[in-house]
């Protein structure tokens, strides 16, 4: 193994961003004539100037009849004047009768004005008659005209070089009769991914250590959406020739060379090695989290820049830092987007040196948009479906309290029903089939956060499945001692039967809790706050009672009681992996890593509803849909261990 | 001529839509499958449930040494512990050995976890020596693992049939292993234009009553935008038969049809009798305006939509009626875009009995967004480019006040720099070389209404030129009047020389004013509010008093004194045309237009800014260019009779 290098001086965005305009000055790559009917999405290369008047004539805007103004002065409906109708003008015909007092023309809407007319009158106030017209109402000139170049003048500067075509500008554009513009190229881009690890998707996952190469993909499709020219160029291998060779190559060939992973300054820091070969290191290591392993060189005056190799933490830098540059390079005269401002509704801790890239969703209460922080670690890719957006937390303190106003980028629209809470295997299909899926955003944080989440006002609905030791009952306890009395209501769920799950036979006779106690079984727990490590320390503590000991002294003989799973699917795949014995989780996850399990009994997966999202139509729908018991009762179906409740449904609180 | 068809019932839109959907059921139109890295914009056709795990194994989350956390417990920076290293893990790697108490395993970031270990200390913690490790802090248990399947469990419901796939899609998609996705097939839509009146852009506009074709790129390119397959087929001439025959055979090829143009109720409305031939009328006008021109159809089972033949008019049908039908049969889940809320400016009038497309400005102040509407008529293009939204004002008021929320569909990002007041030809190019003009967005609706926008904190700057006869001084007299003291600055713009023009070579022998007594000869004005309207009529006032007249009666005999035309090159086009003898504009559109002239005197184009928008960066750059005397001269040197003020760039109030 090489020795390892470790990060030059790190540098903020601002620092990076600056270091590449000074060094590569991104900047158009070339110009090219398109015909506008192709040109949508394209950049202006060149300043339009109105070739002719638009509308390039003076043109009825109604149907009706041209006339002098001043040949109707004081038609009324009991005073009407009398016109005799000297021709017509239809659509595309070039006038060839002249009004004069006392005639009018019939034109049609968008016709040319016939020469002597000054205005047309509505048909609605005409009667015709033989060869004349009875007007029932004046016309002040220009009324119902309108007049050639007024609406664009010709020689008037239009489109600005720099200007994003849409379908706006294709309008005027051909209104004009410009058929073709000069639009910047689109900057070629080759997008490398680096490992030996990257299998390509559709192959199977072959062993234990690799995973799926992302990044070529996502940052392909980063900068199609941008309207750059992305070209994908496969995975390049852990070998500094390699690199360099292909990179060289590369930049020779391209505008601009994207790399990722194989940037991180621990094992194998082979593109750092490849670029610094190459040419020059702009910089090596940003101030941020994540996102850190990120490194630019100019090669061949062509801009490398390396992105991490975790999906996220690439996706924010292409954001945050490829973005801008890939701009410059499409000619786009960009206004920087300011975002949107959102209140944070927890505090957020961050180290104090590194800005911190935030996922959020963003729930809109009236005028006010709530921000609430996604939970992610470095290497999750779920928060580039989940987020609606992603703050970009500045350096130069340790958190970001509760209450701060922050910045957003949009990634998608704010969802219109925001599920905040419990995990459960079920829940994204019962809201598929009951059509509220692609309104919903379904962020798993356990149950106590998720009832947070609600007193916040963020969530409309909060799934919790918390018991009550004391009482045996399930929820109500807990949102009563929250406060959420008269700001939600309990809605009935679901039941699910929860198992203490173990390796499929067996293999080390687990017949219940107390074999937890056992050396060689190793246990594996829920996170604090889940409602099943609530019936977890439940089950635990009467059979500490039931042994006559302490709680505390009991959990400490539970080898495994720390290691704390999030998601009951981790846990039965912990058990399925061997990492642990035992564990509990719901019998759907455990079948459906084929353990062996014994039955502990039903869980109440029920549903705190914020009153203010009661008329939520999305939220409407769900509620109806838990009511309707054999709707329910199929949804359900798919999994095992699940059935409604009796009450499923229903508001059983307060 | 054939004789004109009124409209049948006009429905409003919800009306539209709702038979649209009753009768044609737009829906998907098939199913393909397409490779993941192929698929960003596709609509997703199936529930994708997670294959794998995500991350599929446990990993290091940093480069650090893999050890039982057990191990470390109360080491210290001052109490270290020294753990024999028995083995690395790179990326990629399958982890051979296994991790025990007093033994630490080298692991990078993104390797799998070797076995006993559960959690990894970062290496910044530690210090190599030899075959040891020296750690100088604790771990809990799980720090820096991301286990398996906790950001995604294996058979999760991840992304749902419907949702449009952008980059984090791709991202997800990828990370999970699936190469390739059931999307939508995309709704392949012929698009006509109709009209014996149609030019392709490129050709030349042969005579008068032409226009260029528009609705046929402009349309298939919104449907593109959409991501649709629109297939732009043509213009269709004004004849029942070649368009019933045209249409029958699209509906047999493509899965819907949109026509525009040749709809109106007026002359030769062919497209109606067309689909009223080939099959059933859904309905036939819209109480829109505009839009009322909108007529749909079912044909052999396909929509065949036919839109107004104004391009705003289409575009505003499109976006409101034809979208959603579009997005139906894509088979997106469509979230109903909310659209901004935004306070209306000024009073709005409005047909009591259709609703209003209103095109609008935005202008964020604070948290407030502030609508501005365009002038425009139903014949405009220019709102296409101009407006950052329609807002959609509902029937049953004839009015809607200054003050109400309105909600508006955004069409772009409001601009930073909104420039509302008189129109210059020169303008657009100044702001331009100074490169604020992609920042900027200019709305030309004279000086006066140009300062009202500036007192209700809409426009940034407002351009003005207003002369003040009593005292001959240009625009503070008026800033004061409007209370814009402390509210506004007035910066010194440039000088323009007006000129009174006439036809080449001055056929009517024309030397000034009076010879606009005149009964041969046409006068062409410009319209209240403008500066060069105050500025004619000062000349008219003191040739009144020359003469010994009353302005009153002396404008009385000024034939064309009625007529008035809303900007300097649609005076000069007037002129030049031949529908008028004379009129005021400045040199610069006289001499565009090739006319004779006598010079009248430099009028003052000022800029008043408003003080909140003193900071504005865009507003910055633009004052300092009026400054720089050299690159302002080179600006408006493109224009005959431009030049600086000597006090260009200068606060001359207050």
């Amino acid at each position: 193994m090489e020795p390892r290098k470790l990060f030059h001086e790190l540098v903020d965005l601002r620092e990076a961003l600056r270091r590449i305009f000074e060094y590569v000055h991104p900047a158009p790559v070339g110009v090219e004539e398109v015909e506008t009917s192709r040109a949508l999405g394209r950049v202006l290369a060149e300043d339009v100037y109105a070739p002719i008047d638009y509308p390039p004539f003076d043109r009825s805007e109604v149907d009706g009849y041209a006339v002098k103004s001043a040949s109707l002065v004081g038609a009324e409906e009991w005073n009407p004047v009398e016109l005799r109708v000297v021709g017509s003008v239809g659509v595309g015909e070039e006038p060839r009768v002249e009004v004069v007092d006392g005639t009018a023309v019939e034109i049609a809407t968008g016709a040319a004005m016939p020469r002597g007319a000054d205005a047309v009158v509505m048909e609605e106030f005409c009667e015709r008659r033989n060869g004349f017209v009875i007007v029932k109402r004046s016309v002040v000139p220009r009324e119902n005209v309108h007049i050639a170049g007024t609406d664009i003048a010709r020689g008037s500067l239009v489109l600005s070089r720099g200007t994003r075509i849409g379908f706006g500008e294709v309008a005027v554009l051909t209104a004009l009769g410009i058929g073709s513009v000069k639009v910047f190229r689109k900057p070629r881009i080759a997008v490398f991914s680096t490992g030996n690890e990257l299998v390509e998707p559709g192959e199977p996952l072959s062993r234990v250590g690799l995973v799926y190469d992302v990044n070529r993909f996502s940052v392909s499709s980063f900068l199609k959406s941008l309207g750059a020219d992305p070209h994908p160029m496969g995975v390049l291998p852990d070998d500094v020739d390699v690199v360099a060779e292909r990179v060289d190559e590369a930049c020779k060939r391209f505008d601009m060379v994207v790399v990722s992973g194989g940037t991180s300054a621990g094992l194998g820091d082979v593109v750092y090695r490849a670029l610094e070969r190459l040419g020059k290191i702009l910089f090596h290591g940003l101030k941020t989290k994540p996102g850190k392993p990120t490194l630019a060189a100019v090669v061949n005056s062509k801009l490398v820049l390396a992105l991490p190799g975790f999906p996220f933490s690439a996706m924010c830098i292409a954001l945050h830092l490829l973005k801008p540059v890939v701009e410059a390079m499409m000619g786009l005269a960009t206004v920087e987007e300011p975002g949107v401002r959102a209140t944070l509704v927890k505090r957020v801790w961050k180290p104090i040196d590194r800005s911190l890239f935030l996922p959020v969703v963003i729930k809109e209460r009236g005028a006010e948009a709530l921000a609430y922080p996604l939970p992610f670690r470095s290497g999750s890719v779920s928060p580039l479906i989940l987020a609606d957006g992603i703050a970009l937390l500045e350096e130069r303190s340790d958190y970001v309290d509760k209450g701060s106003r922050i910045t957003v980028k949009l990634l998608r629209r704010p969802s219109r029903m925001l599920v905040v809470g419990s995990n459960d295997i079920a829940l994204n299909t019962v809201l598929r089939d009951c059509g509220v899926l692609p309104l919903a955003r379904v962020v798993s944080v356990g149950s106590t956060e998720g009832l947070r989440a609600l007193a916040e006002g963020v969530a409309d609905v909060a799934p919790t499945h918390l018991l009550d030791e004391e009482t045996g009952v399930y929820n109500t306890p807990f949102l009563e001692r929250m406060g959420l009395r008269g700001r939600a209501v309990l809605v009935k769920g679901w039941r699910r039967r929860l198992v203490l799950a173990y390796a499929p036979g067996n293999p080390k006779n687990i017949r219940g809790f107390e074999d937890l106690l056992r050396e060689d079984v190793l246990f594996v727990n829920r996170n604090r706050g889940s409602g099943t490590r609530v019936f977890i320390d439940a089950q635990l503590r009467s059979l500490a009672k039931r042994l006559g000991m302490e709680f505390r002294e009991l959990v400490k003989k539970v080898r495994g009681y720390e290691l704390e799973l999030p998601t009951h699917t981790a846990v039965a795949a912990a058990i399925a992996h061997g990492r642990a014995d035992a564990g509990v989780c719901v019998e759907a996850a455990a079948a459906m890593y084929g353990l062996s399990y014994v039955e502990l009994g039903w869980e109440e997966y029920d549903f705190a509803v914020s009153t203010d999202s009661l008329d939520n139509p999305a939220v409407r729908r769900f509620l109806e849909y838990l009511r309707d018991r054999g709707a329910l009762r199929s949804s359900l179906s798919k999994f095992v261990g699940y059935e409604p409740h009796p009450r499923s449904g229903e508001v059983v609180w307060p």
